[in-house]
């Protein structure tokens, strides 16, 4: 059965990051979270982006803010898909820096980024690469992505009435 | 056997897309490419971003520049992962507007974003996700991050002949 | 008699583009409100942008946030003239996604694009659009920039006074 | 008959502003060209601005570079739909001058703003705003978009046949 | 004796302003106020414009947020000095808007641009203008200098205790 | 009679700067010019800062590049109105760097700015200073005017035939 | 033995200063503190930079925000390592004109920058460089990597339990 | 003696990256250079940032482009001051991603960073920290810095000449 490692950089990053572990336990995805400090913790780091396709996992999810190292540090060190989530931490340049830090990968080491703060999206993409080589999986984000649309109508009704 | 399909918006996206068409034959990936305009062809947009995952493709990989919405539009059509790759086009504003409208998706519907103009890392992300799931493209991954880093190493040395 | 359709890709979207309702309504010119998202309802966009001419609309006004795809894909369906409203969203970077996302469009496929959250301006603009050949509401456009100047006239006398 | 003025505020932009006159010619639609400079020819830029819907336009596209303020001036001048065309000039900060400079008019004065260099699109969407209420010109402009796919349809075989 | 013209585009910026004419009236420098709108107003903009020289003014401060015409309009009009002050106003794309639609003028029309929401600098150059031939003037300028180190060492004393 | 100090930080910055010499002697006002670095003789910049009014000149025109301090720097040591010149110099982010070092100075200290690379604009600017006191500059400052005016017109009669 | 000098461009610089010279005492550096503003005490500035390789200090810190010439100024005036820190103060423009005034430093004349509002950073870096001649000094800033890690061991555990 | 680490991520970085080598032979410290890739030699930046300080180095200067996450790397694993120069490679995003992936460490990892390509300071930069504690490194700085002041003075005889 397919794994999903959440990591992040820092304890504060969590609130963020949180969606992501809640959309991947709604699709009935096993998660492991941790955090793993590129610049503070560098041989866990090291240790964990070297074994994470031994112990279990499919899919590694990191996020971080800043100057974002850890995304890319671990897709340097993993042959798995790795997504990255810019967050916009405080002191962050209106979060260019996470952004440009976790998207701009040199040739060779890619790393999926997904928008600012868009842990949710990380967790969908984590299911979507599953499902790519899982039909039950795939089943379920053609179910989740009928679910948008039901939401969208009835949005559509209020707004017609309100308006 | 898993595949890949590679779209672009114009014909003149083909040079920086070619390098994730070459990548993918290196990893023995089988992989079509075609055009298809989110904003001049919607009906094609639309019949393949619905049916990609019955054709048999299990990763999209779509290039687009400017206001790029032909990842994003896949993306919301298609239930398998999307990687998107922004090209640096004529009139691009430096091409921040092809990175922004592939990268800031909403909330329910991700794009895997990789560099500008980063192609090629977008077929070695294909391959990730196939390897995700495939034990002999994991292998492959793994051999080819070692062949990185020989690279690497004789660069080394003429760098220290030379300076 | 004209019509415009003022669409957004969410409820949320609603307190934005009310404006562009509100004024519209002001220059007597009938008016009709949709939710359409660009990424969770792909169906009822090529509906509504095929169609849009044919159900008596002569202006769409399209309002969206982050990677801003509406109007785009609506101006790419239909042969109406296409208001984008760049609208700010929470996780927006600071504006930039949206504006770019809607207004660097490629050539053959223009959205007229007004500013930041300019959901006003952009029901005045559609009103111009109707006035270029009704001379009726050019006649009240005229009316409505000179009701622009007292406004000006009467905060000048205030500022000489207070200040 | 519509009429459509295309003005510039320098001759160096009529490079760039040609695409308008070809696509409008190109549509069958009247067009007149004039250079009307907001800084150097204030008062023809108000003569001309005042007058536009006397003498018989209903469309005025402008093009101008750097601190672009023709456009908007012209909106605030005229109660008939503005289009601007930011123009990358040389010493242009990469183009973000211009586009500020026209996209982000205050409440009431809407300019009509097209991508940077995108005098093309300016043209179609001046052909559209005449097409909304006139259906000789809207069925021409369902003519143009069929065009625009067979290209890329096109595009899509070569693209098959080389990579 | 010398006079500034101190005018702006709409109430809203009068608290902005504000500190223009506290300094110029602490530097005992005569000075009038008015609200002029680029967009709302044009034939007031011309008609200032065009003799604020001929009513006794030396120098114009001209402050405007978003895509802020106000100063480069007065500039095209007047042989005199034009001081721009962008201001941040809201719905402003974090200011850069009105910095680049006042700032980056083209050749023949300058406007001596201060820093965003810098009112009080505008004040403060208009003086050093009229000081640059008023010997008394540019006395107060240097004794107001002056007045600046005192500030400084008295905040290092507080500073050095309190750290 | 009024003079003009024309001071850049290199002697790479010439070619722009001499827009500002020639536009001046053209004027028939005084001009002297010099290189004063504030990074590498910064004993020079503060002789040339403190004694700037004294040794007769009226304005200082001061153009930079990158972390531009020059024009900053002058403008803390003198008493007379500085105007800044912000040059794109090899190796600058596109000239944001010499922009904002030069236009965002503190309250106190004003920095006259003028568009990136306007040292044209900047010499008008320092005839205008001049002007506000000097009734024959400002005669000569609206026959300047005028020509821009030509210039125009016979533009505009060429592109009229050419499009 | 070694000893630091953190100045400031005004009181208002404190708080985020503070941090410097909160860590420098943690390891057990002498630091002095002083206000020294570019700006409005050239003269004061003059003084510093010219003598505080004389006066016992081995490292300058220097922060300040906007158009931020302090930390540039006194490297071109001291044969001493100078760290700028970047503050984001009001009015700046999101921080980038502090970063970018402090950075982008001509050929000869470097200043060690660090993040916005990096303060702490300022401080780590300064007990570094005199740890690189220090073996003291450098033991325990190996013991305080150390320390980072067991924050993050402990944030670990936190985030395992709570999600 | 003292002895610096000068390392980049690619051999294409040498160009850049040789200024700092030239210029610290010119004040005669040892220098070593090598290349090490934080993405595909992973390894080898673990083994060299922790032994960094071991193995006789004082101070590392580090060079990388895009995500550039060499230097924060190395700062994380090893005590010493480490030196950031953001490269502008090509595919870079003007160089605002490797600028903000060096420039914005997050607290307690600094990284020295120093203007984009600029190698030749970071050398310059690396002699300071040596001269803290090294008063003959220091007599050397202060020469270099009287020798930047003879090129200045010589190129403003030039230019008066030229003008």
């Amino acid at each position: 059965m397919s794994k999903v490692a959440v990591i992040m950089g820092s304890t504060s990053d969590l609130p963020v990051m949180q969606d992501a572990l809640d959309i991947l336990k709604e699709f009935g995805i096993a998660v492991d979270v941790d955090i793993v400090s590129a610049h503070r913790t560098p041989e866990k780091l090291f240790d964990f982006g070297k074994n994470a396709h031994k112990n279990g996992y499919n899919v590694i999810i990191a996020g971080a803010g800043g100057a974002a190292h850890l995304p890319g540090m671990v897709a340097s060190l993993s042959p798995l898909p790795v997504i990255g989530v810019p967050i916009k931490s405080s002191n962050s340049i209106d979060g260019w820096d996470s952004v440009l830090s976790i998207l701009q990968m040199p040739g060779g080491v890619p790393v999926a980024t997904v928008a600012l703060n868009g842990a949710k999206n990380a967790g969908i993409l984590a299911a979507q690469i599953i499902g790519s080589s899982d039909s039950q999986v795939l089943a379920k984000m053609e179910a989740y992505k009928e679910s948008l649309k039901e939401k969208v109508i009835k949005g559509a009704e209020e707004v017609r009435k309100k308006s």
